[in-house]
């Protein structure tokens, strides 16, 4: 059962967590420089570390651009990495939250999400996996600079942490800007939904470290903790403050997007968006009752385009009739 | 049960057809000059003719003003007729559709309205209840000027025979304002549903008679339904000639439509008038399964701002109030 159709702690307003590290093995150039042989001896033996641990192994030399795509969708790769033109390769454990990516920017990426608030529990999962390739590979390591990456933004712990959030009051109140700018000042950084420069949609908001470097894996840990549960008390605040007429209108705001969304005949991935971030609310506040944050987390990424694509009989000719297909889905998974 | 809660024939295209006379007594001033002692023996006497014949009697002295505008939403009474200070009353016989205004610009204004196409119909039921008129009491003719009237456009038959249309169709193509030179141009003339100066909402438009002098009954009532069956000829193929992503895209309209109605918390008249030319439509081209043109013309009737007040038990504090009202009455009504 893939990530994004568990539910987890502080679900409503805590989409995920996610921790991955950046790892390079020594002896071998950086990805960027690393002939197709050298990524070939790579892929085979990060493989060889992982293949008997319940993951799986995704040739993306072997798959369509569709199929690609539909991992950076359900976020278990990079754009990046979904893109490249030399070898590169994807180990996937949904029971464990975990992927692998091997050859991306860095020899290897490897991440543990899951569902709701559970950095920790994360962490540990992919400290885990990060303890088989530290006893089977030998892995770039400086006593100064910590582990060596390809970026010096990753040097240190190559440890990325994020947590998903999902956060419709204080978007609303026009709070994410001022928020931005606090975050990173204590070197926290927050995105949209899929990364860097992409748009804020449906008010799901990445919060991640942006330091690696003189910092313990821990103390990053415990500052990220700190700061969702500060942002936790503040979106709640602010949604348990909707009152009266205004509280009417977001409730009508919120009906009506699960009127549109059963009904609807052709639906955008854009639209959807706005309609998940007001259902999403919807349950939260106990206005929407037949819809659980399980069936929109699962028609949110299952209606994303390519993953919608590859679930089709037939290629949709065009974005209408994808727009139909995506309909089509949500009015079922709803019923 | 009344007339918008019934269906008729050519129902896809017509809401209802009406026949009015105006009449006056002799040896009265016409209503506007008439003293309230006049008005009051002109009531009784007219009252007596009916009373027997399954009307009852609406003294609108006794009434609020909000149950006075509920009867020109239901279409009984003229907004003129509502407001009037001096004495006026309604007699009203819903199993026969007919309405007879005492002492509104004339002294009977008596008509006879049916669901759908129905012209012939409810003609020969406003002359059944004429003639009981004739019979009791001195009206005023004039062997060249026919019966005479307060306003000389009523003069000659007093008859005004007009047609519900629903024009969804001709009004997406935009094709309503040539129609309507056209119409003026042999003597008919087209408007927006509650009579002259009301705006055109949900696609409805009253297709009437302009000339009641120089022409029988027969002939205005023979012009207008050839009209009407050319208008009707017009509006379905049109209809019918939607076809591939543009019906795909009414469609989807239609649905979310029917979505928004079964969800929304709060709908405005103004709104809902949309909704229910879509709906309207839908159930026209075979896409709204569930919903019937009775449900329908019942909602559209019954959550009138006036209509609506007068079904609550108490009075809403404001628009929003109403408003959230009117979209549980059309969610209860659609279940």
């Amino acid at each position: 059962m893939a990530w994004y159709n568990k539910i987890g702690n502080d679900f409503d307003t805590v989409i995920s967590s996610r921790v991955r590290f950046a790892r390079n093995i020594s002896g071998y150039p950086f990805a960027s420089k690393l002939s197709g042989e050298g990524a070939k001896e790579i892929i085979s033996k990060v493989s060889d570390v992982y293949l008997g641990e319940g993951f799986t192994k995704i040739d993306f030399s072997d798959i369509t651009n569709t199929e690609a795509a539909s991992y950076v969708e359900k976020r278990y790769v990079s754009r990046e990495f979904a893109i490249k033109k030399t070898p590169h390769a994807l180990l996937m454990n949904e029971t464990t939250g975990s992927a692998i990516m091997i050859c991306e920017e860095d020899h290897i990426r490897l991440q543990s999400i899951l569902p709701g608030l559970a950095l920790n529990e994360a962490y540990k999962i992919a400290c885990q996996y990060d303890d088989l390739l530290d006893r089977a590979l030998e892995i770039s390591y400086d006593e100064k600079l910590g582990y060596l990456t390809h970026c010096p933004t990753n040097l240190g712990t190559g440890m990325r942490a994020s947590v998903m959030m999902f956060l419709p009051a204080l978007t609303m109140a026009d709070r994410i800007g001022v928020l931005a700018s606090q975050l990173s000042k204590i070197g926290l950084t927050i995105r949209g939904m899929y990364g860097e420069g992409s748009e804020t949609k449906g008010c799901l908001y990445q919060i991640s470290n942006q330091v690696t470097l003189g910092m313990t894996e821990e103390e990053t840990l415990k500052k990220l903790s700190d700061v969702i549960s500060q942002i936790n008390e503040q979106e709640r605040k602010l949604r348990s403050s909707i009152r009266g007429e205004n509280l009417e209108r977001l409730r009508d705001r919120i009906l009506r997007s699960e009127g549109i969304l059963r009904y609807a005949h052709m639906m955008s991935s854009e639209e959807l968006a706005e309609h998940f971030a007001n259902i999403r609310l919807g349950i939260a506040l106990g206005i929407t009752a037949n819809i659980s944050y399980a069936m929109l987390g699962n028609i949110l990424i299952e209606t994303l385009p390519a993953t919608l694509t590859l679930s089709l009989e037939e290629n949709p000719r065009g974005e209408a009739e994808r727009d139909r297909a995506r309909a089509e889905y949500i009015r079922k998974a709803l019923c």
